[in-house]
């Protein structure tokens, strides 16, 4: 691990980041900057001017996103500031060209402040086709991202539906490898920010407000789920749950189960941990259903290391990372999230379009294994996949 | 000019815009992966997280910059709003990485309000090495620099500076051909916006506040300048002036002269037109003192065309268009002062860099002469001129 800190020490050292600008025009002569600056330039803006919508066509706006965020939350590093996050958001648009072909600008804000960072999108909104909010923690991403819906163009936080949809792929495939229904699943997660409510929602199908969460009809879902925080399982009436907790507390937990995870795992078929370091014992697998899965994607250090899992009697170990099997990583979604927002001209990501981003994901898989439950970041357009199924949901 | 504005549209057609992302490090296998993603760019976001500073060497902020509008005041097209000033804004950015090596983001914003756009760009500063404020209307533009000049990175309106450096340079060489020092230039601006302020600002060596300018020591400057408006000479204590103008009344138009430009203009060296289409007349021109230097740089419709000033009698005239001789164009300030900013990682741009800015522009003409006050935009290393010198000024 060591040598893979200093080895991107030096790349970002020697380059100074990973991502830059590019002409697409030439610019050689006085005749060139007419044409693509004075007096030229004044053709398309009038264009534009009479109907907004094709500074799509006639700008780099029609192809390009932004990537932004406040550093509160940065996987594995926590409140970090906007700076320090810096690094993530580049590495991230640097993700979006080379798997999804899209144009992403990173930019970090120098608020943490919920009504300041909704105010920040909107204004920039005229400048991109869509925004990937990231790394913004539970629970302001949830307002923010609420408040952001009905702009004019999409509004996805990865932490939350790029995770949601990665999970869910990797689940539909690891039902199919313990010969179980994917509807009758039983599921406990383990955590409850931004990813965690998230997953839940997407496995049982929900759209939520800020104050209640529904079943959206037709949609595929697991049976049950219960999600568990520090303070133990979440039902309706606990004490000291925010807004959203208590929302998806409504509609999870059909049995009111109440405790810590040692005792609300008992009998689950599927556990997916978004939380932090260690906190799924070999005990706790031993306590599941018969061939039980496990997803310990705290990263870099997970709630169970997959050894473990497995000599527990874990049947599929999925984690974050990158040097075990089945590695659950947002990258598999996000970048195709994207290519459909720009290839299709999207307004909105529903939560039919990340349904059908999961399960083409996990067709992409076509014999699924016990170690081959999600396909690979470098699976040939991969992103060109995940984007048709996004664009044919419209 | 029917062709440049067809071509131009079929140019920002077929490529959607003039700029792309490019990724400068390679992304081919899972360990490319781990360096330029998770888990090694954990690394710098930790030392950035230490030392905010160190966000400059390790991603692309310090090399980058953003081009930040509102639409409100795009050259020769007016209020026009976000989306289709953002030709123009994609067309500096475009510019800056060919021009100045610079890497540039096109940002337009949903909002024409002063204090949220002062707002929005403190927000948005950690992202980049500087902001270049662009076609914002006055007078709001004023108050908006002015309080963005301690955010800890450059705000350089360019609408204002970026003319006011090439002005300067050209006026500069206009006084040599006509064997006139400088400093005795009694010089008339016509037009009391972002620009012409500014350059009443640059070429009397002031440093300004909201309420008050004063000569800054040291400072090259022309003996008077007089600024007209539409209601007439700007003079300290006419009715209707915005504070911007008041501030400039204060210490320019010594004589206290009243009156409007035909009467203004009698005796004066220099008139520096940035207003609108034909608003000097040859007959006014006519009333000069000998040997009469005449800008007109109205655009696409100066204020006197070239060939009409000449009949006039004009020794010198210069335009903002690329047809006739000695273009006026802010493409032979603004990239040497981002590559300026990148290059010395500047955290202000101060009167004294602009001065000696300009005074590098003029001396890259080595043998001025009336068709040849300022270089072509195409001047090799031009931009790199123009930031040494800059650079150097600190």
């Amino acid at each position: 691990m060591d040598d893979v800190y200093k080895t991107s020490m030096e790349l970002h050292k020697k380059h100074r980041g990973k991502i830059a600008m590019m002409s697409i025009v030439p610019l050689k002569n006085r005749k060139d900057l007419s044409i693509a600056y004075t007096p030229g330039v004044a053709e398309p803006s009038r264009q534009i001017a009479k109907n907004p919508q094709l500074s799509f066509d006639l700008t780099w706006r029609g192809r390009t996103v932004a990537v932004v965020s406040d550093g509160s939350a940065v996987l594995g590093l926590g409140n970090i500031g906007p700076e320090a996050a810096l690094p993530v958001m580049e590495g991230k648009a640097l993700l979006l060209k080379e798997f999804g072909g899209v144009d992403a600008v990173p930019i970090v804000v120098a608020t943490q402040d919920g009504p300041e960072i909704i105010q920040f999108v909107k204004t920039i909104a005229p400048s991109f086709a869509g925004i990937n909010l990231e790394d913004i923690s539970a629970p302001r991403c949830f307002q923010i991202e609420e408040e952001l819906q009905n702009i004019g163009i999409p509004v996805f936080h990865d932490d939350q539906h790029g995770t949601a949809i990665v999970v869910s792929a990797a689940l539909r495939n690891a039902a199919k490898v313990v010969n179980k229904p994917y509807e009758s699943l039983r599921v406990v997660i383990v955590g409850a920010g931004a990813a965690g409510l998230a997953v839940a929602r997407m496995i049982l199908g929900l759209s939520c407000s800020a104050y209640v969460c529904q079943r959206i009809p037709g949609l595929r879902a697991v049976k049950d789920v219960i999600v568990v925080d520090r303070e133990g399982a979440l039902f309706t009436g606990r004490e000291g749950q925010n807004i959203y907790k208590q929302a998806i507390a409504g509609i999870s937990n059909t049995e009111k189960r109440k405790g810590r995870l040692e005792e609300i795992i008992r009998g689950a078929d599927a556990v997916i941990g978004v939380s932090g370091p260690d906190l799924i014992k070999g005990d706790m697998i031993k306590k599941m259903a018969p061939h039980p899965i496990v997803f310990a994607m705290a990263n870099p250090q997970p709630e169970i290391m997959p050894k473990e899992a497995l000599a527990a009697g874990a049947a599929i170990v999925a984690s974050g990372r990158s040097d075990f099997p089945n590695q659950i990583n947002n990258v598999l979604a996000f970048p195709g999230v994207f290519r459909a927002v720009v290839k299709g001209r999207l307004t909105a990501i529903t939560q039919r379009m990340k349904e059908n981003a999961a399960d083409a994901l996990a067709h992409l898989v076509t014999n699924p294994t016990a170690e081959n439950i999600i396909p690979d970041p470098f699976f040939s357009n991969l992103a060109e996949h995940v984007a048709d199924a996004i664009i044919a949901s419209q």
